[in-house]
């Protein structure tokens, strides 16, 4: 089974995904990011790379920030990428990544609660996105609420906090 | 995107996965399913059906038990199947799915620390196993440690807790 | 022993003690409290009263605010009373009930990180803070850091997000 | 106020309080003591001194183990003690304990959950504990579920899981 024996990298950006509680200001904030903690706890034996690109709020990501996340995806040696991203603008990196066809399977996924708050939705994310990109043809996806999307079929509902086709 | 417009089935046969702690009795037991707290805390809008078979020690599975996993899997109108189950046996009923050749993924998952204790892995590796059903071709497969195996070449290395390929 | 056969109240009044995340305006805001579920948690036996009075930032809190937290002490038929409350003004407030020198003890605790964040330290206070209550003798103080102030003799050191004597 | 200028011991027994889950066995066990990460976590500024006297289940305690926390608590230059403690032979501890009139606030607490699982009650349980060293006279002392108990007037309740006055 070729997949058992394949490898992959996690881009790291920021978004609530990696959001601290700064106990001092009082409010959730970027330090450092939480995937090395959340790989050990999920046992990953994969061989796997991670590469913290940026860690900010997605809402902050200017067309410049984009470029370094399409650069850090072209330079990858890895066919299986996940980004990990704010959900406000994960949409648009997608678009700027799918469009570059890059021949690499790059999976856009993040959090609606900071993995470092009770009840989060990152280590599910992060799973699933991770077992999409090495196993799904080369193309840039979004992974989040359980279901896959295509680069370019894809908007978050901002009322719900949910992905949705866009074409539905 | 095909994925997008998907849905799934879950099969629960108990296993670490499942666990709980008694406080009167001071250990970890059976009670309930955690799947429907975690699906929620992920946030799936994944169309997806629960199928509570079991919730026993996988060290406690009998052939008679194998059969019913496999008979939940036959009858399951959903071809992306992911089945929780105890890791000490999960290799033996994934045979047991594997060669009946259903025509459908199954992909069978665990957890070598229960949802209930910190620091557990089974949120990741349901995320894992749930995208890894939705698109892997037919077949039985193990997935754990973010590695996915198919079910005629995996083993549990019991000192170290981990799956590796039974050739390598 | 008398203590076993007492009873106390807890008088919540929000701050970062009770902030919960909302997962849509990706923030931490005030819903509801989280005292009935950390009761539990605790298996907690003792009666106890729990007056929900206000679920505010305690930067927020203005004199009718604190009026309010008196009332609250004084209706209270328990002599022992703990009061949850927002860490930026607590100080301020227990001034308010120090003053009114009620013959009650009166013990006012928070939390530098949220209930619902990993790593919140308001558990331990919460029973630090009520044991306090329980075995003081009548007065006003605020427990923080696992230390107990009389109410005029506190002061928080907001660099360093702890409490400390104001005459040290 | 004194109290505020106080430090207190923690003599570490085990109980499930500590115990842990070991993945690879599959089951509960003690490695090591939570109290300094649950401390940090807890913002503690009190001077405290740590004793690891003992990692083991109250249900194998012995006479001998029951001389050895009876020398600690003698030995503590502290006169505020807690003794992290098994819950089901606790009050036989403190029975020792209170016999030997230290002349010392000697508080037993444990957890019904083990602070590494879930909904644990360790956190508020060594807070109140803690308190009640800090302010309760000379004595040996039980405090579980919000209560406090004079060491020669209590039980525990082993179908509840919960302590009692042995008088009622």
């Amino acid at each position: 089974m070729s997949e058992a024996g394949g490898s992959a990298r996690i881009i790291v950006t920021g978004g609530t995904f990696d959001k601290r509680y700064d106990a001092i200001k009082g409010e959730l904030t970027f330090s450092e990011t939480h995937l090395p903690g959340l790989l050990e706890q999920a046992r990953v034996k994969l061989p796997l790379a991670v590469d913290i690109r940026l860690l900010i709020d997605s809402l902050q990501m200017t067309d410049a920030h984009r470029q370094q996340v399409l650069e850090a995806c072209r330079e990858s040696p890895e066919r299986s990428i996940v980004v990990v991203h704010g959900t406000d603008t994960m949409v648009e990196t997608a678009q700027v990544v799918g469009r570059a066809a890059l021949g690499k399977a790059v999976v856009f996924t993040g959090a609606m609660v900071p993995y470092s708050v009770q009840g989060s939705d990152a280590p599910f994310n992060l799973g699933f996105a991770l077992a999409a990109s090495l196993t799904l043809p080369a193309g840039a996806y979004v992974a989040m609420n359980a279901k896959i999307f295509a680069w370019d079929d894809v908007m978050k509902d901002k009322a719900e906090g949910t992905f949705k086709p866009r074409s539905a």
